[in-house]
């Protein structure tokens, strides 16, 4: 299991502490959800809820308590073609784009799927029976994987709703909180050779290491997420229409699909509305613009005059942060103003997303976590208003097709030292 | 409206009886129904139960109680855009292909919605207030548009539920109905000069009349529908990559799909099965065949040296034929053995969906009903397992293009007179 | 060989002169083509002038001199795999999509192949060797074969050379016909029972018959097709915006193709242009409209309250008129004002493609001529100002698909006796 | 100008030699093409040789000549919008995937334009008139270009005449050479913090540059590219069968295209064989494995249990190498055995085409000669045996989607220094 680099090990009471946890955070993000609404698929990318609530809990039944639990049946053995997602040594898989065409099981099946998986492992843990190192170290990624699905399925669930005309809301809407504009300012980085990559004895998967040295040179990093009001600014100066701004892959996409806003924006009586997890809400101007896609950001810095950060030298800059996020009990499934690196957006970096030198990925099924996602891909690094605060740390790496846009994803502007 | 071409109506109390008996029907059919399984929409040609549900209410709603019930209020005035299905006249309408993604309103909501314009339409008619005679003879419409939903709405749920590997049941299964092989014989009729369409006072479509003289020249029917016993012995045959067999475009089709028997039939064990509203079961071999294309009835004819039946040939030998079908009670939702020419399959004919000669459609949104559809598509006659008896009369069309497969489609062989 | 329903046959004499003439033809009308012109494939409908120039030449080497001519032997085998189009019975073919990508043999070979074939069927006829009735009968259905292909050579190339943004010209631009307006009047024709179809001792193809009654109801047909004046009043009139005038299918065609008038059409300085074979030309307002699609002749028959006319109406029309036309030395390439029933456009009617009673297709590879194109398209009577003149006659069926523009396309409207 | 990195600039009149010689190079490599030849598009990504010859041609005259000749006219200012590829700056262009339909000008007349815009700039260059430091500047660029466009030429042939059934050759067939199997070994290079990039005084495109500090852990590198004899040893062993050694997209793709071994390649008579520019030729075991996407050889490296090298790895490697080439007189077409790091194959690498620290985009239209695709793109270091000598270099980097083959790709193995 070469995906945890660390040395200490959380003991089993810690495990599950934090299995428990997070499966009730997961319940907390259903809890609004009608069995209509857990079974909307709305794209190839994107999964029903139902599919999440039953994938989560499938990774756990597959990896421990099939191999480790010998006495563990489970309640349907055509589950595991159900719901497994892309791991092709765990056998063969239901069609990606075909989730939302599962009506049976229904919602109670699937809940009593996952207290049936969750007692059973609870059990497993506690006797202490088997492999135990193992045990728990597979139980913390596949608690860690389910904190992935937690933002997955808030997210799918928004674009899903956001094809209901009648723009129903996840959660209550809030007033808009006040705020005042943060001009965009730089700060000033020593280049120089560093180690880069997961050290230390906390979870990290697979791709964020080796730890292994880079040579920087110095750069200036922006000292805020790119904001709606900047966003706006570009709108207005034409820059969706600008193609030299462009990427020329970007304009081709950009111009299929008829952009000329971030996903999820419409105007109204002159100003800008954006589609949410709270319903429609007016765009909140200082906080930072989410739902663009990399060509989108790519094309904005360009206009700016500066260029994205790399991977490298934001998390140089983000090494020495504090982090605070939104893990448990304050989700706000929106960007507040006045963002941090961390619990806003995810940032565009420049960076493909590409192995680290010395990276061989796991044997078995867990090594097509990460590796088999090694092309065409950009890295985002920090965290969204929709990630689970243990899901963000320095060294975390997130990636995603540079046309895609309904993720948290925003952006952060870095430019060279002479610039 | 010129699309009913009777000279007696129903009365008061006759229509709201059919509308009582018709929306209970509907009930039935969706009671062995989830929330979950009321969302699926597995293609652009099928809906969601749910939202026939919500249709065959609307249609209610926009064409009676809004024009003729001036106290009558919607519930929700958003539903006119989420269930109008195209009736352009009638406003605009919800994407086609994202039916599947409404998740709200849900289930108990749109029951609420169809008690309501269900008692206010009841309310409306009762009255005997405003134009009597035209809510009267719209409410016999909009029952047998409802009619036509059902059966829709039965092959929209077998679709949608053929993507669930786990190859649910809607109804029990039943035991095999023990059967002999009926041989396949012609009856020999006349030609001469006819009168065609729709005539006398019951209801009818628009694109039923008008009455016309044609000529016919002598032909023989089959006396039963193909059999699948039979369209075994074409496949057996090679009938499937026997280019020469095929109409160019089928051909096509037919590769492009990789058709090799007709939807929803693999083999197992040597033995032909197919997925049934009953679940699987295996292929009843002299029931009529079901879920063929145009195509492949067309090659099958081909095949067996004849000819499919044109509609006027159809419908001269259907004339004095006692209909026997199944609404209310008996809905096979599978094809028996000994088909006669109603409710077993709709029998695909050679001929396309062209107006009769005098044809106007109506005005308004309603002359919308079957005018747009006359292009490319193939009339199809007599009714199926799933169709309701008041579908089944000698002068009914149906239409479908000849790829399609989902509906309850068989056919009906016939040759010439010399043949 | 029941293709040709006749009495009389050509002698080998006459059979011989229309063979020369008919391939001298072609030859004109590939003389001002360069070789890259004759590479032009723009899209799977149209095809090479090169490949037009082999496929006609194989035509006659695949059906008659391989089977008839013992001793023939032909320039390069392969040709009968590049040059076949869908003659499944004759062996596998080329893709047709690909067709402007077989750069060798070139224009000159091909020439060759010509010239080889010419040589070798003009001696097999010559020598009266063989089964000469049948090699008659067959060089006469290749000679209309080839004229066939000499109207797609030309509208293919039209396709082809409207990709060019320099708008070459095939043919010297002429100065544009003064005319004055023709007011569009009806005749009206009395109804009965008719016998349709091919008789007496012409060619025909065999879809042309077998000649068989019909029944027709009183009609009227217009005296002209339809202008391009009147066409530019249904633009005005907003045609093309009007949901409600349109086939469902024909709407959403031209909605995703952006229609907004015929194919080659565009506005200049507040005139209609539009791009012709003699190259960019000011439309002739008062010359038949042509490139449009079906859909887009019955919306224009919608708009302006009346019908296209079905084939049968057309052809009792057409029985006793003189048909004029281009063949050899005037062929026009351009609609010319004042049409009559031949040698303008073709007219679309509003009667599907579908076999007579009592039709079946030839044994033999030559079955597959017209039956196996029997679905989904739309009949066309007449002749264009691109159609030799021979193919003109009332019982001659030409037909496309309802979405097809390329060709010389028009239309003619007719009404019921009673409008 | 800033994608010359340079301290010296060639003369007036060595650029005038190295002019003279590029485009007479460009002349020999059309000299066996008929006008029929010239015409082939076989894809968007490629492009007709006639269009090469013309957009060559162009680029001095847009570049050079209508800025810094007054004088000049050019023989048709329509071929400004036919022949610019993608400069936007430069104004609209042809649609790319429309060029294989531009039959006028023909090949003729595209000579002429050569031939004219040839003696304009020699002319000029003579004249010493203008900023010669910018036009001797900007035609050694046009020069390069150009070289680029040889490149792509015969490729793009490759692939046009690989649509033909009859299999063309290019060139003359030449007799397998005789060569010996070759052990693949592998030589350490050790790592540290280097400076990689373009320096000195050559010509350089601006994306090789600037020049930078980069760290480096030691590594291994193969000594020869992989060869047919290699690939063939993973096809028998499955691998393009084993999901596990592919990229997800890469083995979507893969399923897609049906890819099952090197494009061009088919198997006879036990056999494995190849279309190449020398007509069909059985593969060369010993040779290098050539048009193979990133996706392939990325598996390829995971079934030998090792990785693609690095571009930087790949570069520190090159430097001290001796570059031998075909440039002029020896180009072979076709990947001979013994392969070296230039010559053969151009060689895959893991690195994802991306702007070098400190990269700006040069300025105007140029400017987007290298920027505007570096996104999903991947490098290739070396040159094939398509490439003109003076395109390499050590620090050359072309690139390519990772689903592209129609070019000379192959792949050489690397590893880590523990491995």
């Amino acid at each position: 299991m070469n995906q945890v680099f660390k040395e200490a090990q959380p003991s089993p009471n810690e495990i599950l502490e934090l299995f428990q946890d997070v499966r009730e955070q997961t319940d907390r993000l259903v809890a609004p959800l009608t069995p209509e609404d857990m079974m909307l698929q709305s794209m190839e990318d994107a999964s029903p809820a139902k599919w999440h609530l039953a994938h989560t809990t499938w990774f756990f039944e597959e990896f421990i308590l099939k191999p480790h639990a010998p006495s563990y049946t489970s309640p349907d053995e055509r589950f595991a073609f159900l719901f497994n997602s892309y791991y092709v040594q765990a056998g063969p898989r239901h069609a990606r784009d075909k989730r939302g065409l599962v009506s049976r099981p229904g919602v109670d099946a699937v809940r009593a799927y996952r207290d049936h998986v969750e007692g059973s492992l609870a059990d497993l843990i506690d006797s202490g029976a088997g492999d135990a190192e193992t045990i728990v170290s597979l139980t913390e990624l596949g608690c860690h994987h389910e904190m992935q699905h937690q933002e997955l399925l808030v997210t799918d669930l928004l674009h899903g709703l956001s094809h209901n005309p009648l723009m129903p809301a996840y959660r209550e809407p809030e007033p808009l909180a006040i705020s005042e504009e943060v001009p965009l300012t730089f700060t000033k980085h020593d280049g120089g050779l560093f180690e880069i990559g997961h050290y230390g004895d906390g979870f990290a998967y697979d791709c964020e290491g080796p730890r292994h040295k880079t040579y920087v040179a110095p750069f200036q990093l922006a000292d805020r997420p790119v904001s709606n009001r900047d966003w706006i600014a570009f709108i207005e100066d034409g820059g969706y229409s600008k193609q030299p701004l462009w990427l020329m892959e970007g304009w081709a996409v950009s111009q299929a699909e008829g952009w000329d806003a971030p996903l999820y924006w419409w105007q109204q009586d002159g100003a800008w509305w954006s589609y949410t997890l709270r319903g429609p809400q007016p765009v909140n101007l200082d906080a930072p613009v989410v739902h663009v896609s990399y060509y989108e950001a790519d094309a904005f810095a360009r206009w700016a005059g500066v260029r994205l950060a790399s991977e490298v030298e934001w998390e140089l800059a983000a090494r020495d942060t504090v982090i605070e996020g939104n893990f448990m009990e304050s989700a706000a499934f929106r960007p507040l103003p006045a963002g941090s690196l961390w619990g806003d957006v995810w940032e565009w970096t420049q960076s493909p997303f590409t192995p680290y030198p010395g990276f061989r990925p796991p044997e078995g099924a867990l090594g097509e976590y990460n590796g088999k996602f090694m092309v065409n891909q950009m890295v985002l690094r920090g965290g969204s208003c929709a990630t689970p605060k243990l899901q963000m740390r320095p060294t975390y790496r997130t990636f995603f097709y540079p046309h895609q846009r309904w993720q948290m994803l925003g952006l952060r502007l870095a430019k060279d030292a002479d610039q």
